[in-house]
């Protein structure tokens, strides 16, 4: 599975608001068009956001010199840190890129426009490298949790489409272990009400021929009881330096029923995710439209006028955490002081 | 909401299978009319099912003679017991109906087919209102553990749409509760894959202007973990004499997690749920059709060919039950010893 291809003069992106009921690959030019792929959720999580926000960037570096190459690619980062204002890859994607490009026409590394693409053309590629690299080390520490015949429960999807690179972090380490023959296979809970397990995760690991059941969100509790997952590996929004994951709404129901069933948890994200300055306290909980629960698809299944109560997140306190998988290494308990040994490293 | 009305010559059903998108009543006249709605669905819930095919065998008692009678009776049980093969309030109810109507024949208490109608009649008001004086007792019962300005997590519909009444198991306290006057409130998870939560419980308790939030299944813990609901009350399709409680996929996360928070955790069921005989490795839990995950309302939500498990029910242990409600009193642990003292008094 490969969701963003860059093909030198245009970006290849897969269009994740049809997966999987129709595979589109969107052919983008501009740096407008990137911006309404990142807009209307062609593209979505954070580290996909930010790759292909990159390779926008290239697409921008345009003109008869440097200098209206430089304004050229001021106006396309305006235009695509506008798209989805609240996704912080998006903005520090953009940013990286303009101050590269500003720093090398200051110091005459590049000699013209030509130069300066192909400059821009490797820093996007370094984006999307180093997101990789990120998540074959994360892939790798996590292996040490997978034995032959396991299978792990996830949710949401945390994978490859997410990331853009394919791979992934929550599904990195069974993906390792499927192309190592390992004999893994994966439950994807359905994650009301956006479906991203349904929609995505499955589409996803079945692409990569990796064995998925799908389940309801409601099945995840005799799943762990019936003892037919060995662990629980999730990604995460935001960790607190105390060890609070912030993740996808369920995954504190998961990390519960895991700690009771003695079943491990793990948390799969880059040290980028850790948030070392506030307190569980601090954080304030996303709500949706309630429309979304309202709604599946556009069809109707509970009466319009009821109320709602939509968040997108919760958050698992760090007793439930068994141990967080970074790109550094993988932190244990005690977590208030382990965390800044691996993430300030 | 009084989902089964009896008008004499005819029954009256709400139409479960279209609630909450229309409201459509279906009148029926005749035993084989009775069976069909059974059989789709219209109405649904052991203790519903079990007044609606006693009023079928009221329907069914035709005929010149009280000979003509029984056996038009004898037809429609067959008729009747044939719709939901499994459900045994079924057949259940239309035993009684058959032998009271058989034993009153013989003692010579009824002289002609229309007092053997009207005992009948009698009959199935009986088997209704025992229904209800047994869920009033365990709304009283629970009234006990509602405190004004709780709120209630539910699960499923464990309400009067599924037992017939208009109260309900799980609903019935804090049904009473609102009734009393007192300020109190009900979550109601989705609970899929049939969205019984969304479909029926919203439309039920709207309907008897109980205030009421919907949530996604995922959102289930984060609702417990913010404090937002004091306790959790739901039906039970099957209890062991240890305590271990049956009822739809998704309760036992509830139970954990409120086992966890410090919340308490009750099931509310009739003495006739208990399974004196079995232990939990004898119990076998229904897998239904893997499209119940696949689609929504006929609508795709996950690749065709995705492999499914789709448990119905699951299976909470003693350990994190709080309490089981029943019309005899409330059971608390140890289980093993006070069921009985409850169950065969």
């Amino acid at each position: 599975l490969k969701p963003i291809e860059w093909k030198k003069d245009s970006l290849l992106l897969l269009d994740q608001s049809l997966l999987p009921f129709q595979t589109v690959w969107v052919k983008l030019t501009d740096p407008e068009g990137v911006a309404s792929s990142i807009k209307n959720m062609q593209v979505r999580g954070a580290p996909a956001i930010g790759i292909t926000a990159s390779y926008g960037m290239v697409l921008s570096v345009r003109g008869d010199n440097l200098d209206e190459a430089i304004s050229s690619m001021r106006k396309a980062k305006a235009v695509l840190d506008s798209a989805r204002p609240t996704a912080v890859n998006l903005s520090w994607a953009t940013s990286r890129m303009l101050e590269k490009a500003n720093l090398a026409v200051e110091q005459g590394e590049v000699k013209d426009v030509n130069e300066l693409r192909e400059l821009m053309e490797r820093e996007a590629n370094s984006v999307f490298e180093e997101e990789l690299e990120a998540e074959l080390k994360m892939g790798i520490y996590g292996l040490e949790k997978i034995n032959s015949g396991d299978a792990v429960l996830t949710q949401c999807n945390a994978g490859g489409l997410a990331t853009g690179t394919g791979l992934g972090t929550a599904l990195a380490p069974v993906k390792l272990a499927h192309a190592l023959g390992m004999d893994v296979s994966v439950f994807a809970p359905e994650t009301r009400p956006w479906l991203q397990g349904s929609r995505l995760t499955v589409y996803e690991l079945m692409t990569d021929g990796v064995k998925t059941t799908l389940i309801t969100d409601t099945a995840v509790g005799l799943v762990m009881y019936k003892g037919m997952v060995q662990s629980v590996m999730v990604g995460a929004d935001r960790i607190l330096s105390d060890g609070h994951v912030y993740n996808k709404i369920g995954t504190f129901k998961e990390a519960v029923i895991a700690h009771e069933m003695g079943i491990p948890f793990f948390a799969l994200a880059p040290t980028s995710t850790f948030d070392m300055k506030n307190r569980v306290e601090d954080v304030k909980i996303e709500e949706r439209d309630p429309n979304e629960v309202r709604y599946i698809r556009g069809v109707p299944v509970a009466p319009a006028e009821v109320e709602v109560y939509n968040p997108v997140f919760d958050v698992t306190p760090p007793k439930y955490v068994t141990g967080i998988i970074t790109e550094n290494g993988i932190i244990y308990p005690p977590f208030e002081k382990n965390v800044r040994k691996i993430v300030e490293r």
